[in-house]
């Protein structure tokens, strides 16, 4: 099995820089020789639907947990690019007929649901890199709208990944692969975090940091929480162990992370991880702010998203629409708006 | 941290049976003490709802991936066992505004989707069974009724789970809990399995058999497909992997049992697996049958819960209905009529 260690590197950036058309390579040679491929969980294929037409312009693929979560950003982020569909449509969840993810696309940016935990996150993604071949889409950046939990930070804190870390504390995702265990890099992009951290304005009224991600496979036992079915630990264990994770840099706690960095890494896919915090663990451990407390709180990734989609269109020449091409967002007073409209169609 | 390890074993047979009353317990002092117990990823929460009065008569709690399987399935039992909703109501999505998991209630049979991967199960796991504490249920019986791949079974045959194995052919689940890996038994209810598989029919055109299921936590490379963003590995390692999993007594693979079984057994509660294959892997990776064909397939093991169900009811007197009680379903043709009957509502 010593081709799975020998091939299991990520790419240097020299390999990725051989692809000078910016398109996404697969590291899997199978691929092109099939007749077809049927991206199920997606409810496309490459025969069966002309990907490069449907797909070819994306640029951004933005993800998130919940189906409703990425329809509520498909709608903003229409209106902060100022993307008009033609008179008489309307968005249409394309991935329906999987009953498993949601995926709306707004001209070059990609909405998609990922559910919740890496395996859900894992077979998304593989379908996604495949999309991104088929599509032939050209240097496309894949960004995690989350929610997390915060250490140290309060509530509405927004929160860019710096590394995630695995359980141990890693900086890795394990994988299990013919029955061998095997390490990838959790490795995101440092530069893409900087942007999106130097898009945060001095009037928003929350603070957005960067730090270290701890990625866990529970909500519950696996997060330290005393709330769950089952607890074996004390208070003061829990606290013991939350310390020691913001001693190591950890400022939140999700459980997405390891899988979307090691696979886009992997993939030489540049990506970034930007979530919101729903409480400080150092309090406590159940999630109950108010309805719409956590509702505006959800939108602050989603707004500093659009800065940066905004931005990276703008420097292109191709921001269109009634904002015109500042790159940058103030208010997020539109969100709101938006989020009232979309809200209206449920 | 060693009251992780002292306290983690299972409950024994004698541990359960103390619980005369058959109500379930939890293995978490903390809970009792809480003045409110928010279940998050439900929508629900023990002093916003009364519980004990809308969840207290739940006897089945059956869980599979998507909202809509479950959501057909609910349709379906409400047929099978006679339950009639009063004029003027419809089924609702109990859980519609977590967004994450959808439930559907019909009468004593409990429908939840449960998402794709161990973590999200585990999420939903943690709060089903704070459910069923809070509602005082008695004897919940927990089924997954679920889709996998088949190894050296065709595609369409129903698979009862003996024991459920990680990666690595384990018969536990592998959990990090305050960055200690620590394992709980993965272990079904033999008995339960053993009663589902004499429900089968010599007249069902399928087959129903009993046997070891690998849970993974990938579709692709985690499962040995060749067709995945990645691959490292060739068609004879591939197939050597399947075979030394076939001659492990393994049948087929998916991607939530250990996780539902560890933690069903961990709690007490008496639990079984009951999926169908959509294809048999030794002959390929994709699934690629035509749609009528899975949707007949995805009925069966629905078809072969519901005469469980109706089984327990009739013994217990509580069968009603236009069916009479005679705890046994010959024909799959009344699944057809209610699941078109549902697909209607889309």
């Amino acid at each position: 099995m010593s081709l799975l260690t020998s091939n299991s590197h990520s790419m240097s950036e020299e390999e990725i820089d051989e692809y000078s058309d910016g398109t996404v390579k697969l590291r899997n040679p199978n691929i092109e020789l099939m007749d077809q491929d049927i991206l199920y969980h997606l409810a496309l294929g490459s025969e069966s639907h002309d990907l490069n037409e449907m797909f070819g312009d994306v640029k951004f693929v933005c993800m998130g947990g919940t189906p409703k979560r990425m329809e509520n950003f498909a709608h903003f982020i229409m209106n902060e690019i100022g993307y008009k569909l033609p008179a008489g449509t309307m968005l249409q969840d394309i991935s329906a007929y999987s009953y498993r993810y949601s995926m709306y696309k707004v001209g070059p940016v990609l909405c998609v649901s990922h559910g919740m935990g890496t395996p859900s996150v894992s077979i998304l993604m593989h379908e996604m890199i495949k999309l991104m071949y088929h599509a032939k889409c050209q240097d496309p950046v894949f960004i995690r709208i989350g929610t997390c939990g915060g250490i140290g930070v309060e509530g509405g804190t927004v929160i860019i990944t710096e590394d995630a870390l695995d359980g141990q504390l890693r900086n890795s995702h394990e994988f299990t692969i013919l029955g061998e265990t095997i390490h990838r890099p959790a490795k995101l992009d440092k530069k893409l975090a900087r942007e999106l951290k130097a898009l945060a304005s001095p009037d928003d009224p929350y603070d957005t940091i960067i730090g270290k991600t701890l990625c866990t496979n529970d909500f519950y036992e696996g997060q330290g929480r005393l709330d769950g079915a089952f607890c074996d630990f004390s208070e003061s264990d829990k606290m013991a162990y939350l310390e020691k994770l913001s001693a190591n840099g950890v400022v939140n706690i999700e459980m997405e992370s390891t899988i979307f960095a090691a696979l886009t890494y992997h993939a030489g896919i540049k990506a970034a991880v930007v979530c919101v915090a729903l409480l400080n663990r150092l309090n406590g451990d159940q999630v109950n702010a108010p309805k719409e407390v956590m509702n505006e709180w959800q939108a602050r990734p989603q707004i500093l998203v659009a800065r940066y989609i905004r931005k990276v269109l703008a420097q292109k020449g191709q921001l269109k629409g009634i904002f015109g091409a500042q790159g940058s967002i103030k208010s997020p007073r539109r969100f709101k708006l938006v989020q009232q409209e979309s809200q209206a169609h449920e």
